[in-house]
This record gives structure tokens, C-alpha cells and sequence, in this order.
């Protein structure tokens, strides 16, 4: 069908265009926030807004927010929007679908509901998020979350990247002076519905054998230090009954971790240690390990950290060990909007769609808003469940199932 | 009791002398080989043997030899000789006994041989071995396997210490010319016997409650690397079922190392671990981590080999790992000169003491010389247990002891 066979053209140029900013020497793709890189993907979605008849503003936390307004008068600033997006900067090394799918999407989506005739009732925004991957200054979510307010701009500001350049230096690189540079809870409070569109980064829609799913919830999840000091000795003369050896507690660690993500149905990952001294022929003296755990629940995190940290004395006990667990971040869980969730589920059946419905344990600038905004996701699958590399994917039809999905929830949510 | 005050004073005088020498500032000892800490080690032991009447030579290896010949005229070079001693080296921030104490019993258990008027019928030597901890050029036994012709002096001679000097420059600034140094097989062919004293490493009198004990043998020991690749991924958004985690890997090499020790009498450490990319928020894609194993036999040490690699692939295939396990290294085990261990054991008790026999899992010069000679060694008493740290340590009548029962021997070798 040719109508396909055009569809799957426009969106590989759109989408192509994106990925062919930031490839890097090793197959994957690195935009980092307010480089040269990211300056060329806001100039590609400036472009590619422009060619769909949007206008592009840039808020004042560094987002880029395309108006759809159609033929009608401006409805003022008082009127309810709908916003639809995610957003352009990558990890280091990462995927080409993860933030520019969303973006590449909502132009696409909105792209077909102009050449269809629909015409908005409500102005329609599709918004490319600053730094969400909080890659060069460690700090995710930034763009979102500074136009919340969720982040305090001025202690952002002296926060420098690598090479020592600031954030306030950065930004201003950008044209965003420290002044203008803040929350707008104005413009937020006037987002009747966002709605995330993202590559899932799991295997669920392809276990699940469908192409598009929304999303229920972020996970609650949390970072925790762990500190198993025993004592360092030599490896060949001292006695298995006169050692203290921390590693015997990462073991279980590591082992109680999983045993506890398995019983809870949550993810739970050693991913980080380091071993004092570190030398083949020393019993270690110190073992630090970091504990990743997400769960569907607040009450599920706080089981697995006890059985976690159960499992991690009892060890300690039985093999002389001290052991200090020190929480170095812990996020609430975000529940979607239940309402606006349920709405974009009933129109995407009454377009013939099926929708899982899935947790994601990632975080997502539309959990950033959800705080202050009918907030919504949508899923597309991704074949080999891998993401923040260059094997994340996605196949085109399932891209263009994604486009229809978002367009039916623009034509539903602003059009109606 | 006077003599008993007499003698704690003597050793300590003595022991003092080398301990003064090469204080780190992390409260350690740290004479590496021809430093300027080991020439004031060899000046001190120069010393020490020109107040008893001894005279020193230095061998083509760079080991020192201080000689009791007695009042009888030269014996001639083909007489048999009886050796003992230690080395003075010492690893970085090691302890204080670990080798001096061997050298300082020989010193005083000569000492007071010839102030009790014995006269031997055989030379004996009193030997400093050079560079037995290897703790600068990464080569251990290299007085004592240089001597015996186990290490070949050419190939040594180009290796270099972390500054970039190299053993040919290290030698050449001690007076030992390249073409001066290599083995002499001849030295070694005429001791009638070898005994090294040695504080103990473990903990094995220290639960005996006793003094002194005579080594039964040097374990086999070697070193492994094991690899334990899976796939690295997003530790929030990739579930359990989908993970192929190589920590799980580690955890039960390490388990599994324990384990087949504890099974065979054996001791197994994984004292150093590489995680790649190791960070928090990832599923690791790899683990390198090193197994030390030492047992009572090859056959032991075999049977643990084979345990834990049984046990790591069986973790590796529940996870979807791949895993390589490679030799770095394999020492046999030595066993002491039976005959000659009888024959000390006889004489120990008959001079009062119920010598414990006790094999060790470290190296020794003594265990290098073993292949060309009789060799036999004592131990004694640590109470910590500990070596290698400054936490080794001995009660002085404990070394007492010792000297005690190195003078019996060395009257009953070499005096009667």
C-alpha cells in the first residue's frame, strides 16, 4: 500500500534526520545537554516544526514548546493546553530512540491530524525537555523539573560538567541568561493533559506481542550504599576460621538482592563495587557494593531493603563482619493520571489498538509533571528490551503504531 | 631470674637493632632489597656478626653468609656446612618478624653456642637471604632461587621496579657486577642441612598453645582468573527474567570457593574483582575476579579447582553467562626433609620442648632451597596470627624459645 509505504518514508526522513546528529565512534548516539550536538538537534526540531506550520518558543527552564493552534483566534493565556513530547539529548553512548522517539512522534502525529483537516480546540504543544538524561551535569530531569520548580535553579547553576563548565555557563552558551532561568508554574498549570510517548525499555510489549502499551506508574526506587569492613590478612596463611572476609558478605548481598527483587516482582542490581585492597593474594579488608532497587510499590522497596538488609547481617554476623547501609537517594513512585489514562485507553481501543498496560521503573519527564499536570505514557515496543545502548530499537510499523496511538489522544484530548 | 632478664635483653637489644630500621609512617616496616634500608640492614647484620666473631661473605646471588668456623682449622670447601637464617627484606608496611626474626635467632642461638664454649665440627653459616618478599621487582625467592639456579639471572637483570630501575642497576649500586652474579650450585651441594626459623603467618600455635613448631611441608598453591561475561543493561527498566547479571557469577565463585575450602582443608580467597562498566544504575556486562587457592596436596588443590568451577558454570548456565577460567600461576608443594625433621624433633624434645608440626601455605627460602638440599624450618608462636601487617608479632620468650631450639639444632648438626 503506497499510503503505508509513504507513512514509513516520512517518518524514517523525520526520524533520521534526529539520529543523524550525535554519532559517536562507538555505534551509538551522544547529545548531551547544551553542546554542539544538542544546539543541532533543537535546530532540526526548530526545522522540522517550522515545515508542519508550528512555532517554536523556548520556555524558561530551556524547553522548546511547538504551537498548534490552528485557524482559530489565540483562546488566551488563560486556556487549558495539551502537550505531547519528551525529549532530544541522549546518555553517552546511548540509543537512537530513546527521548527522539517521543519528539519525532508528536511532530509526525501532529504532522498527519493538519494534513487530515482536524482542527484544534485547544492550542496543542509538542515539547522537546532539556536534559533529561542529566548526562553531562548529573542532574536528570533538569528541564522539567527546573520548570516545576521541583529543582532550585540558582543551586544548579554552579554545578560543572566534567571539563568545569557550569551550568549558568552552558546556559548561557544557549542565550539563557541566569535571570530568565526558572520555574513557570503558569505554564504548567495550564497543561490540561501531557502525554509522553517513549521506546519501552524492557521486553514487556514483546513478550506480550503488541506493539503499544500505556504506562501505569514510575516505580518507586532508590540507591543504597552498602560497607562490609572485615579485616585484610594474607590470603595463603591465614585460616579460613581466623578470616573476616567482606567478601563473603557481597556474596550475599548480590544473592539476596536478586532472591528478594525475584520474591517481590521487583528489579534489584549489585552494579558497583569496589574491593580493598584489591590484591589476588590479600583477603580484603573492605568491601563497598551499591544496591539499585525499584519496585511497583513503597511498601515492596521497604521489603526488599529488609530483606536485603537482613540477609547482608546475617551473613556479616556468621563471618565477623561489620556491615553500614546508607540510603544515597530514594524517589516516591509516580501514578499516572488514572483518569487520563483511562480515557486515552478508550480511544485507542475505539481506533482498533489494544493497550497493555505496563510499570516502567525508568524515570520520564512526564513523571516530573505529573506533580503539577494530568499526566499519561505511552509505550512502544522495543525487540531486544535494551535501552541506554546502541542495540535499542524499534521497528518502523511499530513506530507508526505509536504515531496513530498519539494522534487518536491529540485529536481526543484537543480537537474534540 | 638474672639470666632469663639477661637474655629478653640481649634479643632485644638485637631484634631492636633491625626493627629500628625502614619505620613507615603507617606504623609498618618497609625494607625493600637494595634500598637504603636494606644496605643499613645488611650494615646491621655485618655487625652483629663481626660482635660474635663471624665472618661475612656475600655469594653470587647477593645473599650474606656469616660463617662459625669454630677454633679447627679450615675444613676444606668440600666439607658439608650447616646453614640457617632468613632474609631482612621486607614487603611494603609489612611487620617487624616476618624474616628479621629468623635472623636474628640464628645470630644469638650461634652467639650463645659460643659462649657456652660448643665448638662445631662443622662450619655453620648464619645466611641473610636477599629479596625474598619480591617486593620490588615482583620476583619472591630471588636470593635463595638465584643461588639454586631456579631463576635464570639473565632474565632478571632487564626487570625493572615502578621507578624504572632496573635488577642489573639495583645490584651494580650494592657492588654486584652482571657478570658476578647467577647461581652456585656448588654452595648449595655442600649443606649437610638447612633450617629456617620463621615467625608463624597463622594462627595454628597461637591454638595449640604452644611455642614452637617444626613445618611439615610448603602447600601447592596457584592463582586463577576467572571472567564472567553477561550483558550489561538498564538496572531499572531490564527485568530479572531478562537479565544475563555476572555478579550472580561472582557470588557464587565466591561462595563456591569457600565452600570447596572449608570441604577440603584447604584455603581459597577471591581477593580482587574487576566490575565493567561498574556503575550503579547498570546491570554489569562483566566481571573479572582472581582466585589464591592453596591446599595440602596437588591432588587437593585439584579436587578444589574442579569444585569451583563446577559451581561457577553451574551459576553461569542458570544465568546466561559465559565464563573462562585461566592459570596464572601453579607452585608445587614441597615437602621438608623428613629424615631431617625426625632428627630435629628428637633433639627438640630431648632439650625439653613437644614441637607442634604445622605445614604452611606461604614461600620460603627454605622451601627453594629444598630441592637441593635438606631443608627444615621452625616456627613461631604469632598470637595475632596476622603477617604481612604490622600487627605480626611474638612474645620474647616465645622467640626464646625458638632460639632455644635453633641452638639445639644446630648443636645436633653441626656440633656433635
Amino acid at each position: 500500500m503506497s499510503g503505508n509505504q509513504d507513512r514509513h518514508e516520512a517518518f524514517e526522513g523525520c526520524f533520521g534526520g534526529l539520529a543523524a546528529i550525535g554519532r559517536d565512534r562507538g555505534g551509538g548516539w551522544t547529545r548531551l545537554a547544551w553542546t554542539e550536538e544538542d544546539r543541532a538537534a533543537r535546530a532540526w526540531f526548530e526545522a522540522e516544526a517550522a515545515d508542519r506550520g508550528l512555532e517554536v518558543e523556548r520556555d524558561s527552564a530551556g524547553n522548546l514548546w511547538a504551537w498548534w493552534r490552528g485557524p482559530e483566534p489565540d483562546p488566551g493565556p488563560e486556556a487549558q493546553v495539551v502537550g505531547v513530547g519528551s525529549h532530544l539529548d541522549t546518555v553517552r553512548g546511548g540509543g537512537a530512540y530513546d527521548g527522539a522517539l517521543g519528539v519525532v512522534s508528536g511532530l509526525l502525529a501532529v504532522g498527519e491530524l493538519i494534513e487530515r483537516g482536524v482542527e484544534p480546540r485547544r492550542p496543542v504543544a509538542v515539547v522537546a525537555f532539556a536534559d533529561e538524561e542529566g548526562g553531562r551535569f548529573g542532574v536528570p530531569l533538569f528541564g522539567s523539573r527546573v520548570l516545576t520548580g521541583a529543582l532550585d535553579p540558582a543551586e544548579l547553576l554552579g554545578r560543572a560538567d566534567e571539563h568545569g563548565t557550569s551550568v549558568a555557563e552552558a546556559l548561557a552558551a544557549a542565550g539563557i541568561a541566569p535571570d530568565g532561568f526558572g520555574p513557570d508554574p503558569a505554564r504548567v498549570g495550564r497543561l490540561a493533559a501531557f502525554v509522553e510517548l517513549h521506546v519501552e525499555q524492557g521486553r514487556g510489549l514483546a513478550d506480550l506481542d503488541q506493539p503499544v502499551a500505556l504506562a501505569t506508574a514510575m516505580w518507586p526506587h532508590g540507591r543504597w550504599r552498602l560497607t562490609v569492613t572485615g579485616e585484610a590478612n594474607h590470603a595463603g596463611t591465614t585460616r579460613l576460621a581466623d578470616r573476616r572476609d567482606p567478601m563473603l558478605g557481597l556474596a550475599a548481598a548480590v544473592l539476596a538482592a536478586r532472591a528478594a527483587a525475584t520474591e517481590l516482582a521487583a528489579v534489584a542490581t549489585v552494579g558497583r563495587v569496589l574491593v580493598e585492597p584489591n590484591s589476588a593474594n590479600s583477603v580484603p579488608g573492605r568491601v563497598s557494593a551499591w544496591l539499585d532497587a525499584r519496585a511497583e510499590e513503597d511498601q515492596r522497596l521497604d521489603w526488599l531493603l529488609a530483606a536485603f538488609e537482613a540477609a547482608v547481617t546475617d551473613a556479616a554476623a556468621r563471618n565477623g563482619l561489620a556491615v553500614e547501609l546508607a540510603s544515597e537517594s530514594r524517589s516516591p513512585g509516580v501514578e499516572f493520571d488514572r483518569a487520563l489514562t483511562d480515557r486515552l485507553d478508550a480511544c485507542l481501543r475505539a481506533s482498533g489498538l489494544e493497550p497493555a498496560r505496563l510499570p516502567t521503573a525508568a524515570g520520564h519527564d512526564a513523571g516530573a509533571l505529573a506533580a503539577a499536570a494530568p499526566t499519561a505514557m505511552l509505550f512502544v515496543r522495543n525487540p531486544t528490551g535494551t535501552s541506554h545502548s546502541p542495540a535499542e530499537t524499534a521497528e518502523v510499523d511499530d513506530c507508526l503504531a505509536g504515531i496513530d496511538a498519539l494522534a487518536a489522544v491529540i485529536e481526543e484530548l484537543a480537537c474534540r
